[in-house]
């Protein structure tokens, strides 16, 4: 899960559709919920939008899914389908008119869309739109989709939206509503994740399979990479806009992104987590008393490290559950106030013993070293940190937030220095085959850009330009 | 902590106040840091008064600390000294009029006061007041403390403050503050936490010592039971204006209320939590596979239970986050649905498994039930449920929630009816005996009058009406 | 009416009351209607609170009636009988806690109580109640009967109410409501009004008679100086509590504040004024082209001095009608602004003219000289200036707001000293007997202490202190 | 000025702009007072725009200027120039999105723009750009020429401007603002109102020159028929878009829509309906004892009208001020409870009397007839009516709101069915000839198409179909 008041890497959305004629009335409240199971892929804007007989109606607003909806408001959504979205987004464009589902109404009709990911080409299709009058209202990716479908030769909105897929790349999962149908797609190389259910009486798409377990629904299978589908009255129709590719996962979802409960390519992220957890205690040797999570990313992690190693799993740190989105700026002094805030080590458990740390990644190096200092004011004798993931060192051009690739702590100095840097006693990272090694996705490739610098698509565009 | 969505037993408050002259500027955020440390005592208002050279200025809110202040008011409410409170409320008085502090102005100045626990003559002592042309505008046991301060004969408000507390029957912990002093008092058998601190110019009071660790203040001792302290600028003064009783604290702080890092009569809350674990593994004989505890209040007994019993500890069972308050209605058919929002069993841990939950207690039953309910449709073998405490089957007078005591299961069923009642194959409770036992608290003695009826002030008013 | 921007004498509220138990349903969208038509007497604060099967609910806030009030909120107010205020207020003590009906419930009951006047003795009655032990929560005068009616040996909520307005001192008009009973009462001089009506079925109070065509109420009588009555199942019951005392009823009320559509003892307002015009026009002599009343507050007295001197009544100067509360500060650049934004001149009307601007009185003399030197800059020759009533010189105790009598124009300066102060080229006030000789109601006699300095209460205590 | 509570003609807009970079810190709230001016050209929302060195920020919302903006919003808003907005607007568009100023970024940069009027021919556009890809966001026509803009080949913008012009067919002023200029453009045929002004260092633009009084500019003289004007550095540059066209000047705007204190023509609105008011006195006999407006609208016309008939003017109807927007739903109930709300007739005055009402116009005559009922409630003994202005029984294409044409009673009886239906003893209307010859505004021509069905402009489509 994310924490949203210490920096962590961020993705950028997590989305629902729904095709359900028979449950009208509930269809807005389902997809709340499994809003509320993505909630932890976005947590800046959220929005539902309905489709009525053939009228879309649609509501977002910036905030929590809790706080964006109400009884009243799902009362009013009534409809046959639906999509929803989760945004995170960075302060920058942080702002309601990116908030999503995006509805327009063009020449081809009613369209909703939201979107999960990044195009490589945004910037350059957006230009080349604006140079034929296209109006812009938000910065988003997505009203770079829903323009290129507007202007499509194309009559109906379904070989609009395939038209359009061809001209985008990068990673993404949409899902997108006309009057008549659901859609689906996902990108050529599968980089985002997004998978089909089926209800009583209906089918569900959403980024992750947590979302089925709330609201009861059956896991189908993935969308596959390249693949569009289309769900009307008359079923579900798949489209292959796309030749095969090999699959290039993004492996930041089963370190850190996805739900521990949710499965990816038949794999449970929890038991991929604890795996890693696992290797990382094969990989290294550290003596020391007890293992420490950093709640509460690192809890899994710390689990295979505790049973591979034979060093007790330790609650050494308590997470403050009522901190909420805090009003404070981000200064450096408030960065440390942040975790103080946030994380409390439990002095009576820690005193006088060599603690491992456990946790899933490190960005700055700002966080971790706030956490050992306080571990140490606690009175560990030794503090050592084990990161269940290799050294972050690449920006992400796919979806992930590393807004500033210059600030990556690994970028910046070699693993001594780190170490030095975030004051602990030892550090060590997973290496890049253990952590590939622990995840038993079947079928699935990763892409390991961020670890690697090999990425999947669009170097060409990549190299150009330095985020 | 407290699971706000999920029924468990409801505390009334925590308390906070500061003595800080040269901390003008910041009183108010070390109080709301202070605050946010003691959000697990109440999460429906929030409130801080300050003290800007006799002038008091107070602000309170329905709703979490964070949402209630934000740094403009923060910033507004500057002071020599200050004191806060959260308030947890049943239903029926959950309104900004049952916020505290409670400000006002009586015929011997200014006076505000905040409050923790229950007086089991308050309806007595309003209707005399009332019957005398007092009028009330709250509900609260605290405005009774002011009227009668408004009414005593004697000048002085501190004074007239403690001739009140003589009056008092029952379980408390006030901070109050006047033009010029900053007051603490705590009940004659101290069944209500209550914390001295010292900062690095000033004194801190609090409910729990977990308030002290993210100011940075430190630790100096408890108040006693019977106890009033006043501080002003000539330092600490303390009257005992009861005479000696033995301790009766309410041992449900070390099995559920207080926070895990938080230290009680020298005993930290977690490390108490885990030996009560280990208690219960030593009492009862289960045959298992994993132990599995139910986030987030179950995991330190379950820890201590896991080593103890050699079960190993897994984390079977994944709490949602961002949940926060959802607006749906407490109705039979919406209790299911919060535990399905709330928690997530995860299958590929608990399938084929024989599952030890660990829990803290049980009141009515419908949440274990449905928790066993997902556990087994997640595909557990077997489901067998721990209690870290004894069955809860008498009211609480003192400040503990229990609504409606015929709610409560242990009352209606024995040990055999609760387990199939809640779909276990088997339940065992910790006894009291190995509770106590479980407790390293100095030099104190305990209240167990919701397990065991033994009551140690006011029986005489508690038989005369069932609750 | 009042012109909230510009600076004019204010009064302090009106009220409402009204029994009809078969309008359960509409009795609060009545009430609304009845504060609307008695807006001008107060915008600061609204409420309404109506007694339904003896349960007292209240509604009120800030601002507006239209604002305060919606459709969802009026629905939720049912009930037999119900009050309601307009609360006008000086800006130290304009905050909800003083907004009005306040509702209370002491050892007598529920009761609630809306006033409209000032209590010359209220501080020497409230220092007395607090040095028992009563504790207040506003600054209104109110709450000090509130409190009385509690203090009172008196089991009757009617009978103590009886008690305490033997207490009080000063101007006023009361509507009060208990669980059984619409209660109205009036000061013993009469010295601010109330009037009582007829619906189909039932009763009503109202500060004046334009409250009651607004609803199609039929008006009765006025509520008699001393006299409290109580409406009931059983009816109208009348009490008169004082002895007979000489009519002194405030005569700003004619000149100013009422409504032009008001009857007060018979005679209407617009024509009383009017009436006034015309007296003016035989006491002066001036000779000009124009007659140019001030909006809206000098057009009836100009339509008659227009009549009686045969100088033709013209629109020279235009009121913005969408003006409203204009956020700006009232510092001495702004009271200029506000007068440009509210009033314009028509400069085709005024150029070349000589004007007699017609306004009802002069307080500071701020708005009068920025007016005259606005019709000046529309190209007028000469600008004379007539006052529909004589100078203020004295402070009102009985419920007018002249918060700084120092401030009054006319107290500092002698006829030419104002009339050089604010550039008129003539200044005509209309004298005391001129006034009282144009006012033709039956069996009335008049305060004039503004005037006169003749105050027919409390001259007493209000020789101690210069407000 | 426009009674927003009964049924009236309501037009669409106000529009401000201002060239003043020696003004920056100020030219948000002069803006502010500009569009209060014209507040009455449209209450339901308002915004204003600035350039702050080329960087556009807009302000808008819905409701009054006064409740849009604040004194902090004001002082964000800072620039060389501005441009604001007041909208009128039908209930089926009552909406945030159709709010003004629209600011857009298009390929040729950043624009503002804020319009007065309607498109004949917004359909048809706005069909054409939708079928080559243009994604519409509001309803409004001015999205249109934002649209034609960005779709234009001219590379700048005012060129690109120019061109659109040349594409509009209708009523319409237009001001708008790019990075380095403000534009302010007027339809061909002068339908709608466009003055230019001056002030100490730069220049305003404005619906009505009462915009100008308010904030101290000068008049310099109307923007022309056809002509486009782009203000920048270097001074007015002045473009003749479009070839002479006879003037057709909406004459509504004199009968109602102006503010009485701005000219037109070099004509003064309130002397126009004087004249109006003493030519119906030429045109009518009516035996009476009194004349009487319908306030506010009827008031210029009625003192007219007693002028030459002889008959006394006189205030018989009282207009509630603080009524504002009450949340009642317009039926046809509450049609009658509005008119109540609204205007109150003071009996002392009517009572006995043979009135003469004046008002502006008659539309659907609903209102007409429940003042009339009041005013024979009141006591009247008789009641004629007379209107200053022709029988309005033709929709208006270019930018008065008569939403349903078949609704006006004009265009459904004859005068005598009129008179019965509202209740009147006589009903008379103002001649065409009589209106025309009442204004004498320089070089003026008017369209009179409501009254006479000569459309001057695109008559064509106006055939097509019946509004």
């Amino acid at each position: 899960m994310k924490k949203s008041m210490i920096e962590k890497l961020g993705e950028e959305c997590g989305v629902f559709g729904i095709y359900a004629p028979e449950k009208k009335d509930s269809i807005s409240t389902i997809s709340y919920l499994g809003l509320l199971a993505l909630q932890h892929r976005g947590q800046e804007s959220a929005g539902i939008c309905v489709n009525d007989s053939g009228n879309l109606k649609n509501h977002k607003a910036m905030g929590l899914v809790s706080n964006v909806f109400n009884e009243e408001i799902l009362n009013k959504l009534q409809g046959e389908m639906a999509i929803g979205h989760v945004r995170y987004s960075t302060s920058g464009s942080s702002m309601l008119t990116n908030a999503q589902p995006l509805l327009i109404n063009c020449n081809k009709g009613y369209l909703s869309l939201a979107h999960n990911g990044n195009l490589i080409n945004a910037a350059e299709l957006r230009q080349n739109l604006e140079s034929h009058g296209s109006i812009f209202h938000s910065t988003l990716d997505t009203e770079v989709i829903a323009h290129l479908v507007a202007r499509s030769f194309e009559d109906n909105l379904i070989d609009a939206l395939t038209q359009t897929l061809h001209q985008l790349k990068g990673g993404y999962s949409i899902v997108a509503m006309t009057r008549d149908n659901l859609v689906a797609a996902r990108d050529p190389f599968g980089l985002r994740p997004l998978v089909l259910g089926r209800m009583e009486t209906g089918y569900v798409i959403a980024s992750e399979t947590c979302a089925f377990d709330i609201i009861g629904a059956e896991f189908i299978r993935e969308i596959e990479p390249g693949e569009l589908i289309v769900i009307d009255r008359d079923g579900i129709k798949s489209h292959h806009y796309s030749s095969n590719k090999p699959y290039r996962f993004c492996v930041f979802e089963f370190i850190y992104f996805a739900r521990p409960d949710s499965n990816i390519g038949g794999q449970n992220v929890h038991l991929a987590r604890r795996e890693m957890g696992r290797q990382m205690a094969r990989e290294i040797k550290v003596e020391a008393d007890i293992v420490v999570p950093v709640p509460d990313s690192g809890k899994s992690a710390a689990m295979g490290f505790a049973e591979e190693s034979g060093i007790p799993y330790t609650k050494g740190i308590l997470r403050n559950r009522y901190v909420g989105r805090t009003f404070i700026q981000p200064t450096q002094e408030i960065r440390d106030l942040k975790v103080r805030i946030k994380l409390s080590p439990i002095k009576e458990v820690i005193k006088g013993k060599r603690v491992i740390l456990v946790d899933d990644s490190i960005v700055r190096g700002t966080t971790s070293r706030q956490i050992i200092n306080r571990v140490r004011e606690a009175g560990a004798k030794e503090v050592h940190i084990a990161i269940s993931s290799p050294p972050v060192i690449n920006p992400c051009y796919y979806g992930i937030d590393i807004s500033n690739c210059q600030e990556l702590i690994a970028r910046q100095m070699d693993l001594e220095g780190i170490c030095e840097h975030i004051g602990a006693d030892s550090l060590n990272y997973l290496s890049i085959k253990g952590l590939l090694k622990s995840i038993k996705a079947v079928d699935y490739g990763f892409c390991t850009a961020c670890f690697s610098g090999e990425y999947p698509v669009g170097s060409e565009l990549v190299n150009k330009g330095v985020k």
